[in-house]
């Protein structure tokens, strides 16, 4: 049976019947990658604050299939469907295509909005055939608009697709640093992906950790958590806040995560970025964030110049910056809607 | 008195009387740079393939103050009016940002479109005070639209005013690579800027000349020319083929003009981009042509590093690219103007 998240601690399995105009959120984590989490609350937020008159109501990613004919039985013309965004359109994480196939070729007669993503088919048989199963079926839908994170992917998105694609930032940067906790920093943390897409050397960030001799103590960490098995709309604010604390605490974070990398900026924490194995962190910080002082890209594996860097974002003071106009080609395309 | 360049070699007094909707460029180039030459010379091919029902009609900068009473007297509300792309919105070149908030504030009723551009205001209170006469003068035409050459751009125009931005890469990548001639290559040529935007050290371009000693002959130039005091549509292309020409015969090209990479792009030619100024050519790259093995950027300065790169593009292997699907968004913004 599906479940529909009215508010975070509503969960319905009937959709309610009334005259609000609807913005279904499928796809929403259950996992406990906090990126895609932070990313799922950052929708729920702009929605809500953007256009208030919108009931939003989010599917988490086990119960997609089962949602998708309750939806749209009950959908009406004046509704906006949505595909959480985040770094997993491609065939590098087919369990969220495959979903984001059935809902795009499903919802034709809605603005069907894919949040913004990051874009990867590997260029092998395998990636292309994906890619053509994804072509065959975003196709299906005039109505659907990609969002990209990056310009990289902006550009993979329309030499791949014929829909309509528009450019922001990634939802979590919608959230802002001055809302966030001051406390006393202390010590270092290295965020690092344990997944297929790391590239960073396990030498460099020994090296790393000897430079940091300065900054004890000296942690690690990954953003997906291995200390509960799932996490939903009702339990992420509280562990997203609680992973903002941990950020708020340090004097610098060393991570190959682009969402520590967020996390670092809404928090006003020193950080240097390392590369995934397809470039999305790197990009999206030249697009986005490298006038941001307090954090810096690395490819570098020269430990003198790694040192360099990290001296550069320690040194920086915070300073202002607005991310929200960023978000304008978003914005239209909803408000123009109605 | 006014010239109006209907067809490059066709350049008329007053505007043609006929029911034919019209495309107004105005500020196009008289002066001698050839990116910004090249980038007026794409404006047409692109009007003229993509929407062959337009009559294109050219106004060159200094034509701008007698032709806006003249266009405004005759103008219809199908028309679209436009200002040339490049490298110079802001407060850097003022004689273009006067000219465009002249155009900008005075066709408010009809779709108004800057055409692909950088901005850099500086940050200080000269700076400050010309964006707040740009903000001013833009802000007067709710049909403007602002188009972004680069994300750094996108962000900055974003921020900087009210009205709608669209992100596509430089007009001159419109044109193809497969149209431009091959030739033998032979030595290596420096094309360097002379002007306020250069940082490039001249100690990092001696001890490149010194690495190219196997590039010979080592020829230095610019994409300015000063062979030619003025360039007007009617002889812009015969110089623009014949600069790429140039750029066909050589072995490398070593640049800090974001145009002489383009050129590279279009000729297949091995190419090094250094930085400029405020980071214009940096962006665009990361933006556009990253995933082209044969031209990068760097902000080296260490000669072993630079040899590395050098040598990369140098065994690089043309492929093909597209990145006509890039354009997309202005694409879609004159077609929805019928």
């Amino acid at each position: 049976m599906a479940n529909f998240y009215i508010n975070p601690n509503n969960v319905v399995h009937e959709l309610p019947k009334n005259n609000q105009p609807k913005f279904f959120m499928f796809g929403v984590p259950s996992y406990t990658n906090l990126g895609d989490q932070a990313i799922s609350l950052a929708e729920r937020k702009y929605i809500e604050a953007e256009f208030p008159d919108y009931q939003y109501i989010e599917i988490v990613e086990e119960d997609d299939d089962a949602a998708i004919p309750v939806v749209k039985q009950c959908i009406t013309k004046q509704d906006i469907v949505a595909f959480t965004g985040g770094g997993n359109m491609g065939n590098l994480y087919l369990n969220h295509e495959r979903a984001r196939r059935k809902v795009f070729s499903t919802f034709t007669d809605n603005l069907t909005i894919s949040f913004p993503q990051s874009i990867h088919f590997e260029d092998n048989e395998a990636g292309l055939y994906e890619q053509k199963l994804s072509q065959e079926a975003y196709q299906k839908n005039p109505n659907l608009v990609l969002v990209a994170r990056d310009a990289q992917s902006y550009h993979r998105m329309q030499t791949t697709f014929n829909n309509k694609v528009i450019f922001t930032p990634d939802m979590v940067l919608y959230m802002q640093y001055k809302k966030f906790p001051k406390l006393k920093r202390q010590g270092s943390l290295f965020v690092l992906r344990r997944d297929a897409e790391k590239v960073v050397k396990d030498k460099v960030i020994q090296n790393m950790k000897a430079l940091l001799r300065a900054y004890q103590p000296i942690e690690f960490t990954d953003t997906v958590l291995d200390t509960v098995k799932t996490i939903t709309p009702d339990t992420r604010e509280k562990l997203f806040r609680k992973e903002l604390s941990l950020f708020s605490g340090q004097k610098l974070i060393i991570t190959d995560r682009w969402h520590a990398m967020v996390f670092s900026v809404l928090t006003g924490t020193p950080c240097l970025l390392m590369g995934n194995s397809y470039g999305k962190g790197k990009h999206a910080y030249f697009d986005w964030l490298e006038y941001i002082n307090w954090v810096s890209y690395t490819d570098e594996e020269d430990t003198e110049r790694i040192k360099q860097q990290i001296n550069a974002v320690m040194e920086a003071k915070t300073h202002a910056y607005d991310l929200i106009p960023d978000f304008k080609q978003l914005h239209d395309l909803i408000a123009h809607n109605r």
